[in-house]
């Protein structure tokens, strides 16, 4: 039986191995920039821009989800799971559903109304199982992103002192 | 020419009004479900949920940006833009462009390597004016969600103590 904790700075090295780990899983193995030290700063540092749980099994870092509160404007505080992962040889045992009742546990506890997170068109078996927990996709919605220069030059161009 | 601020605790009227035409013009002007009250606390309060820029246009709220900070396990500190409106009578004046630079500078300067944002698949017009400034739409990402009874069906077999 695996039991789910939330992640102190001793983790920072499991973390940061199961975001490579999510990333490989992604086809996306050389997008992590994440280091050790920006991972400590943001997740337990003065202002903390992430919350992460862990799922142990016999001692051994499993899975885990990493999640920070968003807003939206309809129906105010909410939560985004920004990453939900477990080692492929620890599926099968009902890791993945633990952290993610247990992120949905976190967010009615703090007045949430909503509980979201993103999934790859492609990765079916992942679809299938948040749409058994009555999770709904949100087909309509496209995500937009500027990064790297094209952020700085826009940057640059704004105006407020 | 429009000035762009932060918006302040004497707004809220103003954007409670701004979220309501933009939800009006998503087709959607019955899932708002904030006050006033929730949108005072959750920007003005003790913990803060989002920030909010305005541009007046000849002392009247022509437009908003709403937005919030993000985390990505891959490239750290991000900003996400919740809200970019621009009313009808002040359209085609760079109000819009105006604002998203804004918000754009402030994710640079909090040294931020993204700032994303998301839109509906139909809105052609949104999507042409965000790729003449780069931005890139990630067209492989879709948006679960758990809401209402699912959301508190699966809180309720949460087992961290």
């Amino acid at each position: 039986m695996s039991q789910i904790r939330f992640a102190t700075p001793s983790d920072i090295p499991v973390i940061l191995e199961l975001i490579h780990a999510l990333a490989e899983y992604e086809r996306e193995p050389h997008s992590v920039e994440m280091t050790a030290e920006q991972l400590l700063r943001d997740g337990f540092g003065d202002e903390r821009f992430y919350e992460c749980l862990i799922a142990d099994e016999d001692g051994t870092a499993a899975g885990f989800a990493l999640f920070f509160p968003i807003y939206s404007t309809w129906q105010g505080r909410s939560l985004h799971l920004e990453d939900l992962f477990v080692k492929p040889e620890f599926r099968g045992r009902g890791i993945g559903k633990a952290l993610l009742k247990q992120v949905a546990s976190i967010a009615a506890e703090r007045g949430c109304s909503r509980l979201q997170w993103d999934v790859l068109e492609w990765n079916q078996p992942a679809i299938d199982f948040y749409r058994s927990l009555n999770a709904n996709m949100l087909t309509e919605w496209r995500r937009m992103r500027v990064t790297g220069d094209a952020l700085t030059q826009l940057a640059a161009e704004g105006t407020l002192s």
